[in-house]
C-alpha cells in the first residue's frame, strides 16, 4: 500500500500519516521550523541525498505543508516555508520530542532544550484537552464514530470496538 | 539512511521517528489503542500484508512499545499490548490526529470522535507547556543546544541555528 493509499483511509492518523509518516519528512519539517529554509542546507545539515530531498520537499508542497520562496534568480534557488498548514504540524514534533527525549536520549540527556516564550520556563510539552487542560492519556479517552467514518480497508474492524454514541454523557 | 542510523542522530525527533516514523506503524498503534490487539485482528482491520505486519510489530517489541501475550497454546497465538512507554505514544496521535481532522477530513468530517472522561467533553487535543499550560506554537517557543546534543550527520548545521543560552531569560 502506497502513500496514496494511506491517504483515502477514513482515518486522520491514516492520512496524516500519508503526508508525514517518513523519517526524512519528520526531519525536514524539524529544520523548517529551526530555520533552516535552502536546498544546500537541508542537505548539508540531513547528510540526504538531493534526489530523496527533492522528493520529499516537492511532496510536502504539493500537500501545502511547505511553500516554494525564490530567493534568488539565474539560477534559480529556493527557499522552503512553513505554511499555516506545515506550522500547525510543529507541534506535533514537539510532543514527539518530548517522547523521544524521555525514552530514547539515554544518559546523556536531550539533545535539544525548548523555552516557552510566554512563560520563561523550560518546555516539556504535553498533549492536553482543548476543553478542560487535563493531560490526555489512552484511558482517558473515549473513541465514538465521526461522521466521516466508515468501515473499509484500513478501518475495517475499528466500528466494532468503538463505544456506543450516548457513552461520554456518563464520565 | 535506514532506520538504524536514525536512531543515531543526536535529535529526540530522528530517534522516535526511526520507531514510529512509517505509516503502518502509527496504524498498529492506533489500533493496539482500541483494543484490536491479535495478529489476526490487526490484519483483518488493515488489510496489511502478514509479513509487512510481522516485521514491524517485531520491531515494535524490540523497541519496547509492544509487548507480546500468548493467549492460546497449540498452536501459539498472540496479542500486542501497549507497554507503558507504548502509550505513552498514543497521546502524540492524538495530536497528529487533530491535525489530520482539521486538514484532510474534508466536508465529510473527523472519522473518529475523542470524549474526555474527565471533563465529558469532546476533545480536540493541542499540545501545551507543562509549565503554564498555554499552547505551544513555532512562535512562542526558544530552542537551545540540551546536554546530549551534538554536531554529527542528520544535526550537521543545527547548532548554528539555536539561541544562545540565557536567552529565554528574557521572555
Amino acid at each position: 500500500m502506497g502513500r496514496k493509499n494511506f491517504h483515502e483511509i477514513a482515518c486522520s492518523i491514516a492520512r496524516s500519516a500519508s503526508i508525514v509518516g517518513d523519517s526524512w519528512t519528520l526531519l525536514i519539517l524539524r529544520d523548517a521550523a529551526l530555520g533552516l529554509r535552502r536546498f544546500e542546507e537541508l542537505q548539508r545539515d540531513l547528510g540526504i541525498a538531493t534526489n530523496v530531498l527533492s522528493q520529499r520537499l516537492q511532496r510536502l508542497v504539493d500537500q501545502g505543508v511547505l511553500r516554494r520562496h525564490r530567493y534568488e534568480q539565474r539560477p534559480d534557488r529556493y527557499e522552503y516555508h512553513l505554511t499555516d498548514k506545515g506550522q500547525e504540524l510543529i507541534p506535533v514534533l514537539f510532543a514527539l520530542m518530548a517522547w523521544g527525549d524521555k525514552w530514547e536520549s539515554g544518559a546523556e540527556g536531550p539533545p535539544l532544550v525548548l523555552h516557552h516564550r510566554t512563560c520563561g520556563h523550560r518546555v516539556e510539552a504535553k498533549v492536553t484537552c482543548d476543553g478542560c487542560g487535563g493531560e490526555l492519556t489512552p484511558e482517558s479517552v473515549v473513541y465514538q464514530p465521526g461522521p466521516g467514518g466508515r468501515t473499509g480497508e484500513g478501518t475495517a474492524l475499528i466500528a466494532t470496538v468503538l463505544n456506543s454514541a450516548g457513552d461520554h454523557t456518563t464520565p
